[in-house]
């Protein structure tokens, strides 16, 4: 399935995409029983869902609705940097035995098609195309060798930097942290139709100039590892969230600098997920 | 007005602590019209409680309730590091022109005379006494001069971390956001009892020990402009939090190295809003 949080009408809900781009109102076709996504996978109700949408016909188009965030307002969204050799070189770092993590607000994400808002206080707005992990079951301390049970799916993430902010001291908590900069959809695929371990190509393409372009193999700290660390210092909880990382070619490194402005179309492109797509915006 | 956020007899509920030890249900006295404090701070209804109080008799003890972090889940708790010079310079760092920030989850808080964890990955396990300022009304870029308006109350904070987690790469955010190792009280002294600006100390007293004894006048990024700079980044919302940094003495820059241990008490003492007690408890 793939799953979106989106707002119709004034109201929020949830659904799952069936065909090209219907939608199925899964809040009413449960009964009103869960009252957004995070619900149903912390009631493990994902199976509930397939059943309801089972020779359901689309109800509305996905033009119609305002997508949100998949997850609108995770416990935590955990990030992973310097995850990818290539990322770790062109930022003049080294890598670590330990992956870096750091963490975003829910305030700071946006959904598919809304736009990333370029803040007046900067113009070096950066891309970072990455695979979104969402957590479908609590656990602490979860061995790496089990780490799939706990996985509910996967979206496209853009973990959209405001670089001058992220350097202003040694945490770039602050950069990673802007109101509505970080892109989060279009949807959720779950985990039964992208198999644990399976290889996944992600890349940014900016204006129809592809920027990045990696797969997950390149990765330096594997889900599973990441997965296996952030459970250890707190438990994870359905619905939340772990971005696991860019690859090379962010805009910060190019020479020259390639950074996003007003007008611009951002796209996170991952083959087994799709397409997240967010214009640039000036703020206000 | 001290407020406090408790469960009691399995339900969570918030209240006004009256006289030495009383607590006033608030949550029942004001009709159950809001859920927890931090709805009660969003319906900008500090002055309906505080008529609600008026001449009401405690109806029971601090002693007969569990007391949970002053705010249980804010959406937002901005911590501010390398804030007090001998702070800096114990950990030879550097003053920053920008406050630095870094993040913390809910998850990583208890209330007062609950037990900070020790988790079983480290012996490192250290205090941060730190002033907490409850945001009470959303803004964004709040100028400095305006802070005043945006702030519902302060409380004792101690910003526990576990150091050799914190030092596994260059972000700190995992060492600080270990299960239970937050703590957040004991309550809310309501602003209008702290004029802004009112010079404020802090101490840690570890086992009977005073590690650490500054004064607000101390900080090198003041409350002002912590908050002028964080509302920049993402709207305030009422019930964030902001953790405004800790003074020099902490337990990792002594020699030898002071870590807490289970059977510990750590204490946070702020003159002008009360004791932060916190025994340490092994986990499990």
């Amino acid at each position: 399935m793939k799953l979106v949080s989106y707002e119709r009408n004034g109201q929020a809900s949830f659904g799952a995409v069936v065909g090209e781009d219907g939608v199925v109102d899964l809040r009413e076709a449960l009964g009103g029983r869960y009252a957004d996504l995070q619900a149903l996978l912390a009631a493990d109700a994902l199976g509930e869902a397939a059943a309801a949408v089972q020779g359901r016909a689309a109800e509305f188009h996905l033009g119609d609705v305002t997508l949100l965030p998949v997850i609108p307002r995770p416990g935590k969204i955990w990030c992973c940097g310097l995850n990818y050799g290539e990322h770790v070189r062109e930022t003049n770092r080294e890598v670590t035995e330990q992956p870096t993590f750091f963490l975003r607000v829910a305030d700071s994400q946006v959904g598919h098609d809304q736009a990333i808002i370029a803040p007046p206080e900067s113009t070096q707005v950066d891309y970072e195309a990455e695979i979104a992990v969402v957590i479908g079951k609590a656990g602490r301390r979860i061995q790496e060798a089990d780490v799939a049970g706990y996985i509910a799916g996967y979206a496209c993430y853009n973990d959209g930097s405001i670089r001058d902010w992220q350097k202003h001291t040694s945490q770039w908590v602050p950069g990673k942290n802007f109101w509505r900069t970080g892109g989060f959809g279009p949807w959720m695929v779950t985990a039964d139709e992208i198999p644990f371990g399976t290889v996944m190509r992600l890349q940014t393409v900016l204006n129809g100039q592809v920027l990045q372009d990696a797969t997950t193999e390149m990765m330096i700290h594997s889900i599973a590892r990441q997965i296996a660390y952030v459970s250890t210092i707190a438990p994870l909880q359905p619905g939340d969230v772990i971005v696991t990382g860019t690859p090379g070619g962010v805009g910060a490194r190019r020479s020259p600098p390639v950074w996003m402005k007003p007008g611009d179309v951002c796209e996170i492109v991952v083959d087994k997920i799709g397409t997240l797509r967010n214009p640039i915006a000036a703020e206000g």
